[in-house]
């Protein structure tokens, strides 16, 4: 089957292993007439870059993007854009031994169980490389967005037990710290946490929360494919991911109707009156479609699989046997994941938001026949 | 844009609202030669029925399934199987008020702002009832894979604080318990707390888990239909569920890797060696592809959002109100929803068991070749 | 996989058998606030309906139209449209020898090969009959494009050798003659014709022709989804049909590209400038796009494969007979497939009409933020 | 919406314009396990390119093919294969001209209807170089196919007035001729046109015939996703295209039922009992399915709309305006479309051959339980 396209009208193929020539995705379906230039992609990419920090790889990736086609003259065209990132640091010869067993944690085992065989330079399509053309196509969507003045912003929440503090929450932070937390102090927590599970030869995760604001109602599709949901596999689908939130989340099971409910209020604003929630339980969404209340999700990210210990798996003569990995690689995935989740997010709504365009008679007749 | 689809290859449309003629499936894409029967559907309707027992509705609909197409001689036939279930309980009387004002944690709002109005009555599509046809559907999925050997259930993890003592763990009671409980103890406890909400005007929210046994490894296609990701819209879709966890779910935020990561061993077995996961953290998925292991999910729902209690909202003329809603409720979703979340799994794996056909060429080579 | 859904945006799913206990559709994606009644469609299906006239069978099929859901108060809701037809008019008794052989020109040998049997009651899911679901659907559509002030007629253009005079065209008539020309000399000769062929025991061909008015340009999506394309995918699903042409057809292959080019000119319109073409060859589209000029397009369709003289074929023993089919059949496909082929150019028109609101940042701002 | 995808499971997405950077295509959902070479690419676009007889433009493209992915070790992955085309003879100086004003023919005037705006550089994505991509991508296709022995094969047959004699028919012509004719006197015939309509400034049209042998039956999908009617949207996707026909095509409309009927015979081979059609009318396909027959289709060609002489359009002011096409163009698009006729069937054999995996029940215990 084909599973690297997501989305219905703004959609989104990605392509590309880690150590290929190259991984890039199209983007087709986006409107023509967005302002969209190199630099309002490669600013996401750069979010996503490793070597940026004491606590990722030093793995250094240029990552580049260059933008083949679909945009003319600064703008959409309404073609498809094709997007290629080429890969320039991959060193072979440091993937040779992991060609000859099952990596813990990762889909080495998968991959060969499904496909017979496996592209095992970087774990191939399986690398977390994968989500650079994530980010490409992510970056448009968010500059699609703007335009209708949606923002997209996620964050790291917390990373193992260290939590950021509501209180402190300072959005500049987010691009600032290696964690990507708003708030200085957990940052600083985290940062020691993670420097200790280096030298333990282990790894930590964490959680990356989402925030839309300037959602207008109206936005998700029912039955299944209800905001809540597109959103919940947009964000499973990215790797490490086991669990994701709306609003108040697991939370919610142990609360009574009576507390989860959001009650309605209308108000007074600029001469015409509208209607909002009382509280945010919700996230955002009520019956799967945006409640115009912000939009609130959470990923919970496991541990990095690469760790330096020793570890119990099997290798390709059959054999148990004991191993421990070498390499490269960043002691939580949760940082550079933060930007990851963010494009999803806002792929996931420039698609529902084209959806829902042919949602009353009356938009066709706005377009068709004013 | 259509979001009452689900699945590319063995493809759910439903259709149906609370208090139209009737509601329902087509199933298209179920591979022919399937024996399939008008009870292998009803007794999975049945277990969704209300006015059960104490704990749901006193509503009494008979939601008896009728097979309208794609079925012959006892055999399906591989073209679309279209499943009808009359509304037969709907007094529409009761209805009347709620067109006047706007739920709290319901879809009614939001619908008005969707499509500039909606079906009033009984919630119209945003009714839990619209599950139904998922219901139906669903059943034909798991005959499908109880033919391959594979077994999906579910049950009620948790009301409210009380939980299931896994040691206490009773398959046999799932469909005996009206909590659905495979816990005697826990789900008379559950029972005592209900009364209690109810007693209260006010409703309880849960846990659903569910187990899939034997599963091959394979199935889930990277990058974003990958298996995990797949049954996370599935079981996002359906209303009140507000987080779905695959595996260990949220608590590996908190693992190190060293104890998240399942290491593997090979074993011999009637003269040939396999392999296996040591643990199950994963949850049975590694890289969004089935890894051999049990699949394990746990979806989170909110409590029921029609409470007897005052609540604050809106109403047509865009006035404050107060209002208290009447009529039958369940006091929890849970236990009704345990064969919703049982049906969604089985169709998103049917979906993908059939994708992963065409994963090899020797696929192809034994199909048409041989 | 799942062959029975047509449409991305205005999506069609069909379903039943000739001698099951019914058939339909569902349309899912149709606007919100169409209006939209029950004989809207009636008077669709009654266009298809056979028993109508000499050349078409006796058999008696009231194919009355149910409204199973997504229309509320004479209006659609946004939600998918259930249609259901009953079987009434079956007559097993009939098709019971049919189940032993294979029908030259009908598809019980193929369905034999794909799905390892078949429902061979009047030809299953491959009878003629099968094109009520799609009737039921494009009157919907259609009904869309009414709003739009798009309208959409087919017509009969010839049968066997007899073909209308563009100078004697009434529209009119297309409603009123049994074979479903628009012209009363062409319609008696047409008559005579299959009159002998029926005396003959044979069955005759034709062509049927489809215009639309009204069709603004910009409607189509390169590069697969054009609107050329998706309407030869359309007609060419309808069973019997052999060809498809588009504007000048296939007689462009012998002119020169000064006779086939259709220049452009500009003219004053109520103080406005607008462009057109100066002729038509391209039947209203260009690169397959529409141009704003009239869309034409014609359906080849085969003989009725059911004859009454002998032919050849294999039992299911895989001996060697001749056989002569009984029964009631149309000597002449072409009259009753004239709704068919308009339903199909309605479905695909309100599909690509939904998918182009997208093609432009404009639209979004004047539906999202005007 | 997202029109650059074609095909369920064997998927390829096109991007690409004729002036921008390059332009490709990514193949997802092919097998795992297919031995793959770029040369097995290339020598299919290089069937396409311009420059290489006196009757195409002396344009020279090299069009070269880098696969980005989804290869490994000589073998696909069954991972998305991105594949490349750089643009390099782009001289956008030749275009300035056409930027203003619309050429007769082609889709400027559509584009900027849809778009708002084109990329006019040598007609941007309305090019005939995008099916550069589809080239890239059917050759993959072929591929697949040739391992399962079905072979595909697709010529010219009439150009204006002159058509091969069926008598002369020479498959090695094919690649030899420069009008792709499998006849070497219709060859010099219609070479002979070209130059004459050259000398007048003027194009010509006419029809390539595509034949697949080697094609069990069982492929297709009823309804709306039968063989033929996949066939008729693959092909009439391809610019210039006007009619598509199927066997017999538009002759069957004067045939009698008796005439066009093809019986069936059975026949003993290596011990075991066959079934065939006694003749082929129906051109390989029965109710959307293949009937083992040889497959058989036409498409129909328009003449190349650049042409020379004098014509009539309008300007961006609207002024209507008196032009004269300048530039490398062929007088004929025939030629060098036989390829993508042939690309295009292959890939739409591949999709359907996948989806025919899953029809039945059998397919499934044979792969995932013995």
């Amino acid at each position: 089957m084909s599973g690297s396209t997501f989305g219905n009208l703004f959609r989104v193929h990605t392509f590309g292993e880690s150590h290929g020539p190259g991984l890039g995705a199209v983007v087709d379906g986006c409107p023509a007439g967005l302002r969209l230039d190199k630099s309002d992609i490669q600013k996401y990419l750069d979010r996503r870059k490793p070597g940026q920090s004491e606590i990722t790889t030093q793995r250094k990736e240029s990552d580049e993007v260059e933008i083949l086609s679909g945009v003319f003259e600064g703008k959409t065209t309404g073609t498809p854009i094709g997007l290629l990132i080429r890969n320039t640091a991959q060193r072979s010869g440091d993937y040779s031994e992991i060609a000859s067993y099952y990596r813990p944690g990762h889909a080495d085992f998968t991959f060969d169980e499904k496909y017979g065989f496996r592209d095992y330079r970087g774990g191939g399509r399986s690398s977390g490389r994968e989500t650079a053309g994530r980010v490409a196509a992510g970056a448009i969507a968010a500059r699609m967005l703007q335009e209708l003045g949606i923002s997209v912003m996620a964050y790291t929440r917390s990373i193992g037990e260290i939590e950021i503090d509501p209180k402190a929450f300072d959005r500049d932070l987010i691009l600032q710290t290696s964690t990507a937390m708003p708030d200085a102090r957990a940052d600083e927590r985290a940062r020691a946490y993670l420097k200790e599970c280096m030298v333990e030869k282990d790894s930590a995760g964490g959680v990356i929360e989402c925030r839309v604001t300037g959602l207008m109602p109206g936005i998700g599709e029912p039955v299944f494919d209800k905001l809540d949901a597109r959103l919940a596999q947009a964000v499973m689908s990215i790797g490490a991911v086991k669990a994701v939130e709306i609003g108040d989340g697991i939370s919610v099971t142990r609360m009574r109707g009576s507390e989860n409910n959001d009650g309605f209020e209308s108000y007074e604003d600029e001469g015409a009156r509208h209607i909002r929630k009382l509280t945010n339980h919700s996230g955002g969404v009520l019956g799967g479609i945006s409640d115009g209340s912000e939009l609130i999700l959470r990923a919970h990210i496991k541990p990095t699989p690469s760790i330096f210990s020793p570890q119990r798996t099997v290798n390709k003569d059959g054999e148990n046997i004991g191993i421990e990995i070498k390499g490269r690689h960043d002691p939580v995935i949760v940082p550079r994941a933060v930007v990851v989740v963010e494009c999803m997010t806002a792929i996931t709504l420039a698609d529902l938001l084209l959806a829902n365009l042919s949602s009353r008679m009356e938009n066709l007749r706005k377009i068709y026949t004013e």
